[in-house]
C-alpha cells in the first residue's frame, strides 16, 4: 500500500441497511522543515514529494531564489532538514515575517501584493503565452484523469503544471492545496525550470491570494481554477498580469484577468 | 454593499460568445491577532466576525481557557488586539510551539494528537447525544439553504452548528474553513456556552485533523463533513470517541467513528 492511503473500517448508512466496509483515506501527517537546526514551519500534508515541498515551500516564501542556494535536503521521519551552499545567508527579517504583511501601511491586501513587489515580482511578459479556449476546457479531465490518489480516496486537492500546448508536465496532490502547490513549484525549482514562463498552473479547487502568491512568484502566467477566486487572488493576479481563470468546466469558464491570452 | 463580498468585471466563456458581465467574489483579507503588543498570527480571512474569529483561534489553539481570560478585544483595520484579563500570563512555550509538535517523540501523527491530550482533552461522554440518521442526512441542505454569501459567491466554506434536534444555532462562512470554525467556537466561546456537549458540527467541505482538533477542544461529539476525512482527522475522532461522519449526502453518508451516536 502507497505510503499516501490508508485503509480504514466505515459503517456505509443508505437505502440500504448499514454495511461494514473498508474505505480508502488519503493520509495526513506533520511535516517539520528545518535549515539546520533552525525550526521553519510545520504543515500537515499528504507523505511524498517531501523535498520538494521543502524547496517549493522555501522558493515560494522568498527564503531561497536559486537552485545553489541549497545544497542538501535530507527528509526522514516526518522532518525535512535543509542545509544551504556555503555562503547563502538566512535573512532573520524574512523568517520573522511573511507574506502576508508589511511594517509600511499596517495590514491589508495591498502590502500582501507589495510583499510580492519586494520579493522581485515585475509584470508577467504581455500576451504570451497564447492558449486556446478549447485546450483550456479540457485541463479538468486531464487533471482529474491523472489524479490517482483522488479517484481512491476523494480527499485530496491536485495541482497541475501544463504546457501551452495542453500537455501535463507535472502533478501533484495534498490533502493541503498550498502543499500540492509547493511540491510542483519545488520540482521546477530543483530542475531549474523556473520561471515557469510558458505554462497553465491547474487547481482542482478555489483560488486564493496564497495559490496566487506562489503561481507569481513561479512566474506562472496562467493559472486556472475548477473553483471561485477570491478577490485577493483577482487584484494580485491583475497587478502582475496573471491570467486567472475561475469555475473551470469542460463548456464554459470565467476570466478575471489577462483575457488577452486566451485565443479562440 | 456587505464587506465580504465584492463585485468585479468578468469575461464569460461558454457556448454563446465572450460576455463581459459583473461577478460576485468572497473577499479575503489578512487578519493580523495581536496580544497587546505581541504578535500573534496572521491568517488570510474573510473579513467579519473579527472577534469571533480571535476569540475562537485563541481558544482552540489552547492560548486560553476561559470566557474570563479575555478582558477585550478591540478590531480596527484588519488588527485584532487582545487584552487579556489582570493576572492572566501567557506561557511563551504555547506560543512557539503548536498543536501539530511535540518535544517528545519528534514528529509525527500521535505527537499531534498528544498535544490534545495536554491541552487537557479527553475522551467524550459515551452515547451522547443520540441523532437520528434522517436528520443527519437533512443538515447538508440545511447548511446551504443558510449560506448566504456562498450562494453568491460560491467561493466560501462554511461551518454550522445544529443542536441535537437538528436546529441551526451558529453558521459561519470564510474563505479559509478552519477561520469558519474559529468563528463558530469563538461565538459559543464568548457566549460562554462550551463545551458544546449537545451538539452537531457540520462542515461544507472536508474534514482535516485541524479541523478535528478544534472540534475536540469545543468538546463537539459528532462532526460531518460533506467532504472526506484525512487519516489524521478519523484517528482523532477515534481517540476521543468523537462521532466522524464523511461524504454527507442527502441519501447517504459514512461513518468513520463513533457509529453509537446514530439513532435510526
Amino acid at each position: 500500500m502507497a505510503r499516501n492511503i490508508l485503509t480504514v473500517p466505515v459503517q456505509r448508512f443508505g437505502s440500504a441497511a448499514r454495511a461494514e466496509q473498508q474505505d480508502l483515506l488519503a493520509v495526513e501527517e506533520p511535516l517539520q522543515i528545518r535549515i539546520g537546526e533552525r525550526n521553519l514551519s510545520i504543515t500537515m500534508r499528504t507523505p511524498g514529494h517531501d523535498a520538494e515541498l521543502t524547496a517549493g515551500f522555501l522558493f515560494t516564501e522568498g527564503i531561497v531564489t536559486r537552485r545553489e542556494d541549497i545544497e542538501k535536503i535530507a527528509c526522514a521521519r516526518n522532518v525535512a532538514v535543509v542545509t544551504l551552499a556555503a555562503g547563502v545567508e538566512l535573512d532573520p527579517e524574512k523568517l520573522q515575517r511573511n507574506f502576508y504583511m508589511t511594517s509600511s501601511c499596517g495590514v491589508c491586501g495591498k502590502a500582501s501584493i507589495e510583499a510580492l513587489e519586494s520579493a522581485g515580482c515585475t509584470m508577467l511578459p504581455r500576451d504570451v503565452p497564447q492558449v486556446e479556449e478549447s485546450l483550456i476546457r479540457s485541463l479538468p479531465d486531464k487533471l482529474r484523469g491523472s489524479q490517482e490518489v483522488f479517484d481512491r480516496t476523494g480527499g485530496l486537492h491536485a495541482a497541475g503544471l501544463f504546457s501551452a500546448r495542453g500537455e501535463l508536465m507535472i502533478l501533484r496532490e495534498d490533502v493541503g492545496r498550498h502543499n500540492a502547490v509547493d511540491k510542483l513549484v519545488g520540482r521546477a525549482f530543483l530542475d531549474q525550470r523556473l520561471p515557469l514562463r510558458d505554462h497553465v498552473l491547474m487547481l482542482s479547487g478555489r483560488a486564493s491570494f496564497e495559490l496566487t502568491q506562489k503561481g507569481v512568484m513561479a512566474g506562472i502566467p496562467v493559472m486556472a481554477a475548477v473553483g471561485a477566486p477570491s478577490s485577493l487572488a483577482v487584484k494580485t493576479a491583475l497587478r502582475f498580469g496573471m491570467t486567472l481563470i475561475g469555475f473551470l468546466r469542460e463548456d464554459r469558464f470565467n476570466v478575471y484577468s489577462g483575457p488577452s491570452r486566451i485565443g479562440g
